[in-house]
């Protein structure tokens, strides 16, 4: 049993932050969905931050890199329906606008506010939508608005997604929340998501950045849904002590508290993406054991992740043991054909590289379940790899055939 | 204007070959459709081959391989409907019994008969279907039977492919042709395809192997539609030197020759597999251009023609150069997002990273034809790279949602 406790109220959970969230119109201008949302911790905090590894990178991505370097956010402004990539000169500008708007008004400085923005890419953000309502932004933050913020960041996720967790440090209550938005472009390395984390825990920024790019590794990193990696692809923690919990030192019993917790938050939130990916009707946990070394069980864990045909075997709820084999052969990892065996839900599909004698109805029956677990067995050493992986449907590609709604609309606003 | 013309016949179009090609009912018991062929070669022939570098490899791919170690092929039979994959020491036994019963017919031995299967993996061979008809095979070879042959290898593709040239050399008239099946699991280093290529031509062994592997990288190689690569994908070239022309010796006047005919005939078959790909319904050509070095003008080619968000926006006819951008950004090659400009046809989309100010109805009309070209000019340096691609279709992914078809059949047979 796990020392912590799941509790409601994902980036609110936490003490000492305050949240708001409005709907100005950047995702349709005729609509009410909520689209620009902020975040705002009441003491000073530390903060970690994890971006894409992609080489185009949407301003708010390397303004908020570049701000970390020598300062921690308080704050976090995030907007969803335009990505602000791909925007040049104009785009850092508008960035730098949103910060500074926000600061002046927070009385704290732009290095301190951390900038996030998801949606389409190409696109000028509209700023004389967003400008004009960063005051009110400001003034309407309250605490317990948790909610707000995760129905605000979301685009093509069919809801929003949230979690919180709680637990004791000594007679101190430790709480950490977040909340996630994904869908589609995802892939290892950072997805199109973002991720926004609140704790009360009281934590150095050093140890606090090693434990969120170490926690990363082995959850944002280990999720993919189409094999395309985003341009915006952020993860942002504050931390504010406000639980007044004694300082969390590292080496300590405290850390290890801190890191399994922090750790179970990030890979519900990894997972939820997974699970309301675009158009997603299965959830498939791949795991790979017994290979050569780290990178081979790695290679061929994400080969049969990303495989359009392995994929799509999963869609029509085939136990297709074949295709999977297939993928691991072409994925670089150093293998046996002969020595490898699949299993679904612990049901052998694969037996040392042939149709096991397990009832194809019964594999047929694990395969049409909406969540299931793939095991792949290299038999060739000691070293595991677990992704978590979704179906590729033919509803994915028929809703990511055009994106002209979006170049209408911002001709209509005078933007292009 | 070439020194080539385009001729009939395919396989059968160079002089001292003869085909045949049988219904046995591997696709289908039940069925008529030509899932058995046979080439073979009057008289002895040098020959060439290349195989698939997925680690899987199917029983006939790795006795087919072996024998080219030290022999050349003067027959080639091939089925359809089994991949022979998968299958283990029984699928090596049935790839050696077809070889045998194939060259004891021919008198020819075992080692001069090249073996190809594709198909479904992981099920046994139905060789209580195939060994009988073995002796009607070799007995109705006959020259003018390319079209069969070409009708036989085919699987998901809609129709044969076939394509051939001729040409001087001297007063002589050298002759090229072959035959490919692809359809699914296409993707560079060799897809799910089979190709077979004879030539008239006098040739050296080594000259001929030489001319092959490298005119497979420009070609073969260079074509994707889904991204996965098959156990079974091979290229076999027979040269019988019928054509009584001098032999082409290396260096000389007369291997440019050849080597431009025969690159043609490749290319043409590599093309036909694209544009003939499982549900495909655009044929794309990318170009990547100014690279710092040829193998970053690979990866970020490898990385758009992969895509499945930019394939889905090329399915929608959408002219998303924001999508191409991202892919090249994750690419792993070095670029500077502010120095790309990418066009369609000749129509700039984006121009230094930015939408250029190209109309985007034109752009549009470019991206709702069947066939366009797509440039992608990084401005670092001097290396280039193209591919040819395809769309990826809702009906791609409906199509490969289940084999369950296949094993109910074996299961029929009393195969698994």
């Amino acid at each position: 049993m796990s020392h912590f406790s799941s509790i409601s109220g994902g980036v609110a959970a936490a003490k000492g932050f305050r949240q708001s969230a409005l709907a100005c119109g950047i995702k349709n201008p005729t609509a009410t969905r909520l689209d620009l949302a902020l975040i705002h911790s009441d003491f000073p905090c530390v903060s970690a931050g994890t971006f894409t590894t992609n080489r185009v990178q949407a301003a708010p991505v390397r303004l908020s890199k570049r701000a970390l370097q020598n300062h921690d956010f308080q704050a976090i402004i995030a907007n969803s329906g335009n990505a602000n990539a791909c925007t040049g000169t104009q785009g850092m500008s508008d960035a730098k606008a949103m910060c500074q708007a926000v600061a002046k008004k927070l009385n704290i400085s732009a290095s301190q506010v951390g900038l996030c923005s998801t949606g389409v890419i190409g696109l000028p953000l509209p700023m004389s939508r967003i400008l004009p309502r960063l005051p009110e932004l400001v003034e309407s933050l309250a605490p317990e608005r948790g909610d707000d913020v995760a129905a605000a960041i979301i685009t093509s996720d069919t809801h929003p997604k949230q979690y919180a967790v709680e637990y004791a440090q000594e007679k101190h209550t430790i709480r950490i929340g977040g909340c996630v938005k994904g869908a589609g472009m995802i892939s290892p390395c950072m997805a199109t998501m973002l991720c926004f984390l609140t704790t009360d825990a009281k934590i150095s920024r050093e140890l606090l950045r090693k434990i969120t790019l170490e926690t990363v590794q082995t959850t944002f990193n280990r999720i993919t849904i189409d094999g395309d990696m985003s341009t915006n692809d952020t993860v942002m923690v504050l931390a504010n002590g406000a639980a007044n919990a004694p300082e969390i030192l590292a080496g300590s019993a405290e850390e290890q508290q801190f890191r399994s917790a922090f750790s179970a938050v990030l890979l519900h939130l990894a997972q939820a993406i997974v699970r309301d990916g675009e158009r997603v009707t299965k959830f498939v946990t791949v795991s790979v054991r017994g290979a050569r070394n780290a990178k081979d069980a790695q290679l061929a864990c994400e080969a049969v992740c990303k495989s359009a045909l392995v994929k799509s075997s999963w869609n029509g709820g085939d136990p297709n043991w074949g295709r999977i084999l297939h993928a691991v052969g072409y994925s670089g990892a150093r293998i046996r054909e002969e020595k490898i065996d699949i299993s679904l839900n612990g049901l052998l599909a694969c037996s040392q590289g042939l149709q096991a004698t397990t009832d194809m109805e019964q594999l047929r029956a694990v395969a049409a379940l909406p969540e299931f677990q793939i095991e792949i067995h290299l038999n060739q050493g000691n070293f595991d790899y677990t992704m978590y992986s979704s179906d590729l449907s033919p509803e994915y590609v028929d809703f990511n055939r055009s994106e002209y709604a979006y170049w209408k609309q911002a001709r209509k606003d005078g933007l292009v």
